[in-house]
């Protein structure tokens, strides 16, 4: 393979995506297990191009591991410590792999190039878990939906990073509406309170859930949903306004 | 003078900064009249050395501008459009003036890498205005405070950079009790009231929100304030908390 074009890349910026799915009650991130070093974790990221916008940058990347476009995409913060990368032991490891995994696309100046400082920033994106087909970057050994409850030290600050998405998250869900986009295009009411749950991590009422939700008018409600209990059906309701992009 | 070390510094990476202060009833910022162009009007900002990370080199800005340490500051959002800077008429002005105002400190190297793309990190501070004795950078004219009411068309998208700070200080002031950054030591509860009404342009009712700031139980009742009438004489108020910074 050619070598990698350093030169089509802004230096020393990165960004890094927290990915946010929901499926069985559960709120699921996709993560990355890299092919360098042992147990080794990151977020799925990339570098931004000189000719795209970061923001275009952000969904391209995310388009390249989850197959999307339209995803639901938002910034929510700069992480800019000086010695975040430099000086980490995994750092060590990636200038030892990286040569080795193929000497000729990561030479020693591309392989200095990647393993230098970098100021990365932080976006989130929330997907519909169904309609993903994670595809492997070239460092993803695999991708993996795992639970917020069940995340593995990552490398770097990584770790640092979701929890300050998922802080960002909770905090724009009532305020934007955005947990529509975790959910399949109808749902029922209890499968709206389910999401809001495993986002916050607590339980609600389901009479005062339902009340504030209806309330807020962006809600159309649909045909019962088909159960075979004709009595008990309930309702499904689809998301009025289009996906929202901060952007 | 000798050149401009852009070894020093990250490329294509920038931060500028929205310093508000507050005075006369009123919110301000800190703007600088350029050296360059005519009529052309910039947020403080600068570039980050590759030695220290994103917030100290905010802090590195904010204190050559204002003179002050300990400022309560936070980043907002990242400016990354592709065209921000490149293509806009006032580059043009930059590439032709760099030179003329220093040939050797900005020779072609340099003013090549000052007129290229930058991505931006946006910040904003909140300082006491009183204890505020702005200092020029080297491509400062002036520094002006200009009340959010009367800013003038800035170059690049500084006017979108500054509309998007006053948002996120408007959401942060409830949220996290920010305000106090604005105001001396020991205010009046009308002070609070007013610096309120100034950041959110609209009027409170007096009653409503002195039982809503006593509430949160952050500020500490101090003695008197004395005004020569006895009996309509306020109390002072001090914020129990030291000032916060976001990192």
């Amino acid at each position: 393979m050619k070598r990698f074009d350093i030169e089509n890349y802004i230096a020393q910026l990165s960004m890094d995506c927290v990915i946010f799915g929901y499926e069985e009650k559960t709120l699921k991130v996709l993560i990355s297990k890299f092919k360098f070093g042992e147990e080794s974790w990151v977020l799925p990221g990339g570098y931004i191009r000189k000719t795209e916008s970061i923001n275009g940058a952000a969904i391209r990347v995310l388009k390249e591991r989850t197959g999307l476009e339209n995803i639901y995409l938002e910034q929510f913060r700069v992480f800019g410590d000086d010695h975040r990368i430099v000086g980490h032991p995994f750092n060590a490891v990636m200038m030892d792999e990286l040569p080795k995994f193929d000497a000729e696309r990561f030479d020693p100046e591309v392989t200095a190039w990647m393993t230098g400082r970098f100021v990365c920033i932080g976006f989130y994106a929330l997907v519909d878990i169904q309609k993903v087909s994670p595809k492997n970057g070239e460092f993803d050994e695999r991708l993996e939906w795992r639970s917020i409850d069940d995340i593995p030290t990552m490398v770097y600050d990584h770790n640092e990073i979701l929890r300050n998405g998922l802080e960002s998250l909770r905090q724009n869900l009532d305020e934007k509406l955005i947990g529509f986009n975790l959910l399949p295009e109808t749902f029922t009411m209890k499968e709206v309170q389910e999401l809001y749950e495993a986002v916050y991590a607590k339980a609600f009422t389901a009479s005062n859930f339902q009340k504030k939700i209806l309330d807020l008018d962006v809600l159309e409600r649909l045909e019962k949903k088909f159960t075979g209990a004709q009595n008990k059906a309930p309702y499904l309701y689809r998301f009025k306004n289009s996906i929202q992009v901060n952007f």
